[in-house]
């Protein structure tokens, strides 16, 4: 059974209150059920984190290299110049799968860089929620 | 039953024979033939498009505006610099998917631009033939 | 009798159904009827061809050579990245007059820069389908 | 009938001695009496400023708020950097049409960009003295 | 009774030991009972959090959206990149006050950016301590 | 008694009239009297001067150099590419404290650029009216 | 005996008759006999396209894959941002030498820039006609 | 005899009180004498002109068009940015030439453009008030 | 005798296990335990800080303010970004010499910018563990 | 009969020695007979000059001046920043032909600019030994 | 007596052969001389040196050090990237006067850089042989 | 026992003489002195080379290919420009170790950027002499 990381980065936690026109009306809590039954679904297990500390982030990221089989990153505005957490993504063999839930490129122009895609296994942005779940199916069919 | 163009862009329609390293060695025909069962599976209904003119692809955006819900777009190398498309995608109203067999943020630095993304629901890249059949699932949710 | 060329670029046939509140609401057809009105008060014979390919524009530039005494060229997105375009228009030895329907300096930043411009005659934008009445006249006058 | 202001930049009033090559060889009041005679055609009543003090323009753009229904601007090398005029254009509330005798697009670098294009109603340039007969006609389109 | 929090990033725990050249000689208790002094003046209740964190400064945010009615930010260096931030401030409803003790703009060119002033309601530098009254007049004010 | 120019630069003589959803609806008359008031309450004396010509505010700053002991600056759009006005500010040796009505940091990026903020005192932005008030005060503190 | 494409992008069909101060007075089809009589002397084989369209020589590219051993390309103004047509010389295994008539590097600064050069064997540019002769032998000698 | 125009543009009327370290302690009326003294010399009749403003720096070049062989130019902050000069400078078809009493080219980097020096005879910076002077005996050489 | 602080940042725990063939195959505590013994025979005494987490690096910096007389720092990939180290570096007032285990000038480009160069007494890389006891020198001699 | 001069400069004396994946196996001596070969077989006379100092080669190509009727030039890195011989080039009368071994479009960014380019006749680059002997030709048909 | 090197770098012993439009038709000996005549007039002692070589260039600078009590540097295009000589000319103790036969900053754009410029005492350019003599009455001045 | 080159670019034999402050007091010879010392601590024999000429820089790096086994190289300003140096440095097959003895990432924009760095083993930058002292334990650590 793949054991799965979905971690997510800063201001994730108040989802279903930040901005809904951009992010939605669901909570972080919701979000996570959905994710949830559909890892059920594909026969996988996951654990979630979020914090709002790249640290943090790096750490987990860590833990994950020995103990799951595939991780679903949204690392919120870290996406964009956290060097660190890329590093960190390079360091730890696992695939990792970039997912954002608003279109990063179709908003503002700092918003458009990711530097941690280069290190990733594929990204998938703009579905909302569902981009999770599409992510979990990438995660499977490696 | 919802209808779905997929429209594929320049130098597509040797894939197979093409960088197998980058782009896997299905051929087109094998991965038009795995999206249409899986766009069966879903419950809709496929065309498939393929040129390697700027102008074709917009002339197939244009027809599939009132003959089809959605659109799974890999522009290929247009993806960087055709705003023609861009605008093409503008104005007809119906969603459309970009995707991407390899990770393109992750290869030569033109290839990290798509002037299409502003337009389209969503991006996703880097799962190979996969990338198609997610796409699939996200018009299905629209 | 001067004889003019019209040239259409990419999207400009779906005039009056794309994005109205930036192009207007007069179908592609009105348009070219209330230019060819127009023609005919400066007694000026008018022809129209729109195309969405590139090379297609291209190969209508090089017909005008001999056969027209001037273009009005509304080349779309082309305008932005064309250096094809461009070069036929140098070649051609028949002055070119560039219009756009929308005001191509007060929108998107890629939309400020025409590569044509430093090959044609003047330039005309922001005033919808007047543009190319105005051009008509500029060519009168040459 | 139409009040319009035509607001003309710094060395302007050089006209006809200036250049000749680029600006063609009729002297600055030459031009303002042909714009006089098509505005009385249009039966629109005309008055003429010429100042190369950018705060002098800027006073007459804020004088035509009140008694003028358009202004037709030729801001001169102002059109280059003068966010002060720029300002002063989106402050009043009358249509503003950019006109240019050359076509700046096709000349040095630094011509090719106007930060007043964004606030103007269009922009016509490269048509030499016509260029303010056609501002006319766009204005008596409003 | 409005509640106000003030918030301070990295580094400036050091004041009055750090560059007093730059910064000044008060240390930051002092500056905090100065503040504090000003605030019972002006009928408000302030709360100090200082973290050389980047994360906890986004906690600390978050935990303010439902306990204060506006915030008082000097970010020091993470005004510069930190995106995290600049999305947590949007996400909170209250009012944020940017502010600096030196003048940010006359100092290193990378310190004349920051990624945090278009969310912010508007930035007070170059005062020293009074930065910071002048800021909790300004929140008073709303 | 401190002595105070309140300089202000081009268009804000249209204050109240011009796009009152960013600048306000009080007229420049009344912001006057706001500040006036304040001064008293300082016990200050201002002076308003307001041009909308560049040479006028570097001719008003030199004849404060010998009269005033400090000025509070609302350059307008010369803020963002006035080296005039900055050299006029370096020369004269009394402090000036650079305001705005708006947050310019979060707006359109040229307004972003302040040439002036690297001779100024500090900068205060985004407080509306209040913004000089505050700026009365910096200067009352020195 | 070696099959060689001789493939001709956009406005070189007007050979001889544009701009005969840059490209020289030969017709494109004197040219073309040219090439042919060099071919015949070293023994090869040659086929001649011309296409103003973009697709058209990527079509014309893929056609070659399976039937030439090698390919002499002047991309014209293509040379300059297809990547399109870049991605089709990656595809197909045969060698192709990147001709050009005039010294592009010492002309308009957007000629300098070549994104076909990265994946061609080499490019000789500069010599008019006998840059094409030159290529022949340089493919000759593969 | 040759007539001269000595033009200073902002702030050259503080010499003397204006950053000493910079510019010297010699006021505009000692610089004027000395400059009058090497004149007479010369054998040339020199006029003073200075001004804060943009406008009458192109008048007094205008006005020189007639009644001056040469100019010497000091614009002051302006060199960096006024393009309405430097049409001014090319419009009149007498020689000018750029001083500046500080080495340009070893300040901040905005000055070490220049955007008048393609317009002028040539450039002499860094001499103090010896600027002028030599500037008056490369006009005398003309 | 000194006591020196050996502070490393993000990923560096990993050593070891993380892109041997960039970073070598030695652990981080077989690396610490190198430096010790190289610190002892300097009559040296270090102690060893690492963390993934930017506010915990300049936490322990201002740490060692008082209780050490130098630091020997790899940043990790912060060394890119983080001017809030930067800052904290310029507070304390002890020498920081920066390492690195690769040679960061001949990787990917944005590893060949330091932030935190500027403030650092000198910086060695490209020496794997060695680089460590170099600078441990590099302090002993200070 | 024509006199050739073959210019190397910088490490062209090591060929065979150096990178032989990029440059080739053979040895400069060894080219430099298959250029005499071809030269002798051409009714050409060459001189051969190789050095590593900028100084020598301008000295080279000045002597040139009277006594060769072209050259063929490898400058090596020198291509990519000696504007100190493209002013050479431009001096001297005689044609220069720019050659590179390898494909200095597909190497390195900076090796994808030729400061030299501008001046001289053409460019070869990509073919190894055999670029020397085509831009002999070139130099025969002048 | 002040003892002035008048100091020449590459390409000004082509003088009066090298593009005479751009340089003069004067020789490097014509010119000497005129500079000799020069420097007796005003008292002072000349030595000549003039190589192709940045070294031989430097070499001379510093052989100036303890001999000569100025220099007149043309560097030519040594000018635009030589930071040796810029350090040789800081590193030297004596006046540098940087002078240009031709306007460098009415040309290509390289030539309007100066690497030299923040180092050297001033510069002179545009005045052909003229800047030469200008240069030795600044130098005599000091 | 290992033979080292000890090779210094341009200005260094000034050591001493030029900008005590940033470079210290030591002579050329008293630092070769030092490094001749610790050489024969290390059981290293050294060679030391200085020279202002680029092409002498790479003949001595050429010459070091067959008969040294490392060396230490401090290029001076041309580490900032040189790609000459760097080509060389790539061609010879021993290790080079780049070492300054300010800290060049503290000083102006242009000596941050290292064109030699890619191709050494490592770089060591601000410790003064002692610089090529950690050098030759770098290289005898090799």
């Amino acid at each position: 059974m793949k054991r799965i990381l979905i971690l997510n980065g800063p201001n994730l936690n108040l989802l279903g209150r930040r901005e809904p026109g951009v992010y939605g009306s669901d909570s972080y809590e919701a979000i996570c059920s959905r994710i949830a039954a559909e890892a059920e679904k594909q026969g996988m297990e996951v654990e979630f984190v979020q914090s709002n500390s790249e640290g943090a982030l790096i750490d987990a990221l860590h833990a994950a290299m020995d103990t799951k089989e595939g991780v679903v990153l949204n690392a919120g505005a870290y996406t964009h110049y956290s060097y660190a957490i890329r590093d960190a993504i390079a360091a730890i063999k696992i695939p990792v799968v970039e997912v954002h839930l608003s279109n990063i490129h179709a908003r503002e122009e700092f918003r458009s860089t990711s530097v941690l895609a280069t290190v990733c296994r594929g990204q998938i942005s703009g579905f909302g929620p569902l981009s999770y779940l599409l992510a979990l199916q990438a995660l499977a069919a490696e």
